[in-house]
């Protein structure tokens, strides 16, 4: 599969001008023979929206999810859309939609581990999500997901063959960010891509420095800290290959606890 | 703690030659004021010495464990060493060794995940290993223990502030080998310590890169290919300091499995 991320630097709080700006990256991922297009956290209100989340959290099947669906139909393409929704019961969650080529919806991924603030305001999600799609097994997390190992493995195990986590991770965490991906990619012998944000908003500024890690902790693209996109060709070929000599998943024990 | 770690590249099969470069490491750390002196995996006999593990094992409380214990002793060293070990019933592990500066044992590790022609000769241990010490709360790992998430983990919450890995990694794996000891040490807000082998055994080229990791992954340092040592000191109170603005172990919610 050919997968293209978009690093971008929402306009705070502007829907609309964001669903302008994303229809340009479908034109470009399209142009690059794409299969699939990412983009980071909360990538349409801006991630920095908690005191305004009722006005920004999308209904499910919403406004945005349906023009999401047409854009995906449009280009031909899959997407790949962090945005907060609220549930039938009033909840809000940070949620990742993934779409298909033909508009439909294939997953939606609620974020486990949220972080900091976070809390206040989201209901965590409980499911692990793996969507078997015509690209390859596809594996969703977000954000402070990554920071957790057992995330990772946990979709690996379930038989994501390519993880996904749209983000908006924070000066100075690059370093950290990089480390962790290529660390989950290498310990899960799968593909691991993490679409970080650029920009500022108020008191945060995000760290960029988004990329896709191969399943032997190899970097097959990175950004720097500004807002960019990347496309990189991900050979499902590989993970055979990264396996042959050992297979993480095959050889692991289950571990016992230890009482601290 | 100050801890050294010496990246030998053992004499194969001549315990004897071995115990004597190791009473030069003892006087060098003893010189340099560590408190522990980390060696690798089957440190005294070479690792590619499954052919003649009969000859090689060390009953439990024999002649290699006595002399470490003196040389402990003497020098007012903390030891650890990898050795295979020949168990009551007769099975054999790929253990490493604890000894305090009194020359008193305080645990011995065996090696959980067993890797490749180990499968053949050694007998997998089933614990995991921490240790309350006066340097510490300090976690024992082996080798191909280090490439599994779950190990680390493991010592982690059960109280691990220092994790020590004797292991004979080889070419290519050095990168790899970093990669995971540093993610090991973020993930787990931890010290991580890799004490790997150098030189040539057969068909075996170990790749060195032994290294210490701190908290927030960062090296603490690093050898190249070739033998040599290397002493750091670790600061616990690191470990409070990463920990402050987010704690992992803390903020970790249990991952449900996925069908795959």
């Amino acid at each position: 599969m050919r997968l293209m991320l978009a690093q971008t630097a929402p306009q705070w709080g502007d829907v609309p001008a964001n669903l302008v700006t994303l229809e340009a990256l479908c034109r470009q991922a399209s142009a690059a023979g794409a299969d699939l297009l990412a983009l980071p956290e909360l990538a349409l209100s801006g991630y920095n929206i908690f005191a305004r989340l009722e006005e920004f959290a999308e209904p499910v099947g919403g406004p945005i999810a349906r023009r999401l669906g047409e854009l995906a139909a449009d280009y031909g393409l899959f997407l790949l859309v962090g945005l907060a929704q609220r549930q039938a019961d009033g909840r809000m969650t940070n949620a990742a939609l993934l779409i298909d080529d033909h508009g439909e919806r294939l997953a939606t991924y609620h974020k486990r581990q949220l972080w900091d603030r976070e809390h206040a305001v989201f209901a965590a999600g409980d499911a692990c999500c793996v969507e078997d799609t015509r690209l390859g097994r596809l594996g969703l997390m977000i954000c402070y997901d990554n920071e957790f190992p057992e995330m990772a493995r946990a979709l690996a195990r379930g038989g994501a063959e390519v993880i996904l986590s749209p983000t908006a991770n924070m000066v100075p965490n690059a370093e950290r960010q990089v480390l962790q991906i290529r660390a989950r990619a290498l310990d899960n012998q799968c593909f691991v891509a993490c679409i970080n944000r650029a920009g500022t908003e108020a008191e945060l500024h995000y760290c960029g420095n988004s990329l896709v890690a191969g399943p032997d902790g190899e970097v097959l693209g990175q950004l720097g800290a500004g807002a960019g996109s990347l496309v990189v060709d991900l050979d499902r070929g590989r993970l055979g290959e990264s396996r042959a000599n050992q297979d993480y998943l095959k050889d692991l024990r289950p571990t016992p606890e230890i009482t601290p």
